[in-house]
């Protein structure tokens, strides 16, 4: 069965990938866009992983502002092509990003960009609250859990979604890659809230 | 004369001023509203410089974001009440500031603000550019020449207004400052443009 560009570039907007995995699986699905849709997705979510590796030069900045303009956030999420920039799923979640860090307030995306000072005192307290009531053996290993518990409060990607609690921001950014079948990259934010600045 | 209440409020919400500033402008100019904004405008223009000193612990969040979605600005400006934080002129103001932002891409809002290793380089450059070629007691001098001009180029409140170049983003506000009669404060900014954030 013979699949017509239309087609292709039909679900190339749909799914954001390349012409030739659209055609691929629109013959692997005999025609079938929904089918074609699952197929890409499959393939997609074994290589998200491969992906985020790949450069992402393009991508988009966001802004949202809260209705009382007390508090606002500015985002930059990359992508590897400016086709997939203006792709409807990457607005959407640049647009769920920001809600997600006006409500949640994270202070940096990833671990490793937190403030080296805050990270020092949070080890030093959680191994004050346990000294001498655990075992010298397992307190390293209680101070990494009290300090995963408090990145996961703290960090943009380790944050439970605001709109699906039981999924992390990671989560949903994984899916959305194997979906759209580039690297996506949340690079940075800032979120101002009105008064917190004051030293 | 009797001023009435209506009058006064309209002149408050135009000027943002007090009430019993209003009513006294008014009083002066037997009821001639234009003429009040005038007397409010001189003496705020001869109190601003000392209003700049006053706690501004309201304000707003706004943003922008460049049509092509690769340029976006957060900007955080502080007021001493929420009445002004919806004055006309103060919204303008923002929005005006966003703008600027975007365009002129500086890197700090006040000289004491920009990163201490760019200044250090930049009068380690000067001084090499100069050296020798100019008597000894002159250098300093020149340096600091050389120095005004490249933060009059990077400093947010020193840069030429984008929409009036012949006037300095300071002097557009001291002039809301002395038009609203609060002490107004550009407390931050964040710009991101897609792709600089690159290392």
């Amino acid at each position: 069965m013979p699949i017509s560009a239309a087609e292709v570039q039909k679900l190339r907007e749909k799914t954001g990938q390349g012409m030739m995995e659209c055609k691929k699986a629109l013959e692997e699905s005999g025609g079938d866009a929904e089918k074609a849709v699952e197929i890409l997705r499959k393939k997609g979510l074994a290589t998200a992983e491969k992906k985020s590796s790949r450069k992402a030069a393009q991508g988009r900045i966001h802004s949202y502002v809260h209705h009382n303009g007390k508090v606002g956030v500015l985002v930059e999420v990359n992508c590897e092509t400016d086709f997939v920039a203006k792709n409807e799923q990457f607005q959407a979640f640049l647009s769920d990003l920001c809600l997600h860090i006006c409500a949640m307030a994270p202070v940096a995306v990833r671990r490793e960009e937190m403030p080296a000072d805050l990270v020092e005192t949070e080890k030093r307290i959680a191994r004050e609250q346990i000294a001498g009531k655990k075992p010298d053996n397992i307190v390293e290993k209680i101070v990494q859990g009290k300090l995963d518990k408090w990145y996961s409060e703290r960090v943009l990607l380790e944050q439970p979604f605001v709109k699906e609690q039981e999924r992390t921001v990671q989560n949903v950014l994984t899916d959305i890659i194997a979906k759209i079948g580039e690297n996506i990259i949340v690079r940075r934010f800032a979120r101002f809230e009105v008064g917190e600045g004051d030293e």
